[in-house]
């Protein structure tokens, strides 16, 4: 088998830094963590709450702390430096070679989406961002690493998109439909739901996007692992 | 214009845990920097210490602190930490989006490239690893983030590939003759000096490898973030 992540991320129009941070790190006992915040209101302030958020979870789990622990421990380490006035999102998607499972740990409003082959469910039971108050849980959920396995997680942006101009996103069905053709690559499909994200927002995006898409795969390759980063440069350089 | 980071990962021959760690983190300022480490020895004790050192640059890193300064912090560390009895290599490569330039911090004997298009230079400065004496101190070269900039770092697997059986590697002429073709992509070239490793250690690498490519591309695409991740997983999903 083959686990497969990609990832798209944009900002929030004219706003030349994100409020979302996006980290990999490994895990101390096999696999792979990858840890989503998207810190509330955009631009540096933002910025600086969820890469404090996204640190401090990274830490936790390379030192072999359980995911749900070190969510709960982001959220207390926030409440208690900002007092419960500012607040995260925050999921954790990771592939826990030891169990062979991938662990969802979700503090975000937003839903996510398993899917099995076609069958697209949206997971979306309540769950609250991280920061708010002392008693934060995060959603957990556990599903074995199998090929045709398909996961979608992804920050408010997504489903905000459209909604200022009266044509809210429906992921769902958008996923559904790429799901229908031809095995398409994780990076395709996060590809594609940013782009009709930034198109239903005309182009202007209302907020920082990031999607995040995991899917397992048969595969009889190599041992090679890879990963690719592209970072675009504006032409001013910076 | 656009920066491509492609990594190609793998063990030593029948040796489940790679030694070598490599972790990815943005800069608070603008950017991102890809930090790999290459333990002594090899397995667990070797992961545990490339761990160890990556975990210290990155949190470093992530707090604002200049890559040269965050190389010697984990030298001291690892040096107080195990009395000088354990090494480990380091690099540290940088997009600094403030400065405009990349950054390779180098704490390695191996050697690294630059190309400018087609011309290749290697760059072997005497550089020592991490962690031998208290006044270690990492080699520092800054470059102008430029269409046409290919960058090639990796761990002393590379270096060594193919001397048990009496024929090592010539990195240097196999980069040259991938970029007299047509623009090859960072993933492309990684993949090809990792494989040409790997047969000449005949299919069984004799120590972990690991290389990172970073190309600098003109592009006028979109203004998307993308990432991707590869993670094979042995038949028992273990």
């Amino acid at each position: 088998m083959e686990v497969q992540i990609a990832v798209a991320k944009t900002n929030k129009y004219a706003v030349s830094e994100s409020g979302d941070t996006l980290e990999v790190v490994e895990r101390p006992n096999g696999g792979l963590s990858v840890v989503l915040a998207d810190g509330q209101t955009s631009g540096r302030g933002a910025k600086a709450v969820s890469m404090l958020v996204v640190r401090k979870v990274i830490s936790l789990l390379a030192e072999g702390v359980r995911d749900g622990a070190a969510a709960r421990a982001a959220s207390d380490s926030l409440y208690t430096d900002k007092q419960g006035k500012v607040t995260s999102t925050l999921n954790v998607v990771s592939v826990d070679l030891q169990t062979g499972t991938v662990v969802l740990t979700r503090n975000n409003p937003a839903p996510f989406f398993i899917a099995r082959g076609e069958q697209v469910d949206c997971i979306g039971t309540e769950s609250s961002p991280i920061g708010i108050s002392r008693s934060v849980r995060p959603v957990i959920s556990e599903i074995p690493v199998e090929p045709g396995l398909t996961i979608v997680v992804y920050t408010d942006g997504l489903v905000h998109a459209g909604e200022r101009v009266g044509r809210p996103m429906d992921v769902c069905t958008s996923l559904q439909a790429m799901l229908e053709e031809q095995e398409p690559s994780p990076q395709a499909i996060a590809d594609t739901l940013l782009a009709e994200a930034v198109r239903l927002d005309e182009g202007r995006p209302a907020d920082d996007i990031s999607v995040l898409v995991l899917k397992v795969t048969k595969r009889a390759g190599d041992d090679v692992r890879r990963m690719t980063v592209r970072l675009p440069i504006r032409g001013n350089g910076a």
